[in-house]
């Protein structure tokens, strides 16, 4: 097994607002995709991402407010199956701390490499919606490479 | 062991101009750090990079001209001992294709989920600076966290 692994901190005088824009659909839409339905804010509830290039349906599986918001890939990618993704959540003094984890890739493959640069992006793009006001979701996200 | 894997694009007519900034004093303080002393162009040669919050002595352990570049940790801090970074190059169509590998963390720890979102900022910066010339190498890298 493989995992992808982040670490961003943003500036935020509360988690919740980070919290907000990991559980919520109008949240998820400013740094992920601005093609998002559904709400993340209750444990089974399925969410649909959409890209220009696919997309996927995340199970909540594991929320704790303010802590933790836990995916668990309930249609995507065979590459994606059954991959689970974390946002473990805390305050240290100004900034808000994102542990990121993609968990469970069954082989390091090149989508791998690329998955990994593009969550750092995305990743990114949920600082700035929280410190900002404005993300960089797709498809206004920064292309990375070829297949974006 | 844990790795960090990456994968970006970039446009660029050959592979040598992305093969220069990574085994060149010059094309390594482009995107990496300002401070940056030795050359890569040879293996066994010793490149010092220096950043504000420390840095570290890589041994060039592998080179195959606009293939490969390795690098094996001579010194730096204990998380990173005794760590490879990889970089391979491919051209596809009008993009050098760089995958990254720094292999053979002992563990994944905080410092790697760092590490892992700003290997992304900082190869991010290589594409930069090979397509429009400017990269943005440390002390004017982007800001990931409260560990910078």
């Amino acid at each position: 097994m493989a995992d992808i692994l982040h670490r961003v901190g943003i500036k935020a005088s509360s988690v919740d607002a980070v919290y907000q824009a990991l559980t919520t659909r109008d949240g998820l839409a400013g740094w992920w995709t601005t093609n998002t339905t559904g709400e993340g804010d209750k444990t089974g509830n399925v969410i649909q991402f959409r890209f220009g290039a696919g997309g996927f349906d995340m199970r909540v599986k594991t929320l704790k407010t303010n802590e933790l918001v836990e995916w668990k890939l309930a249609e995507g990618p065979e590459e994606w199956m059954p991959t689970t993704v974390r946002f473990e959540l805390a305050q240290d003094g100004e900034y808000v701390i994102v542990l990121f984890k993609h968990l469970d890739w069954k082989e390091p493959i090149e989508f791998m490499h690329h998955c990994s640069t593009k969550w750092a992006v995305f990743l990114m793009s949920l600082k700035a919606l929280v410190e900002t006001g404005t993300g960089n979701p797709d498809p206004i996200d920064i292309k990375i490479d070829n297949w974006n």
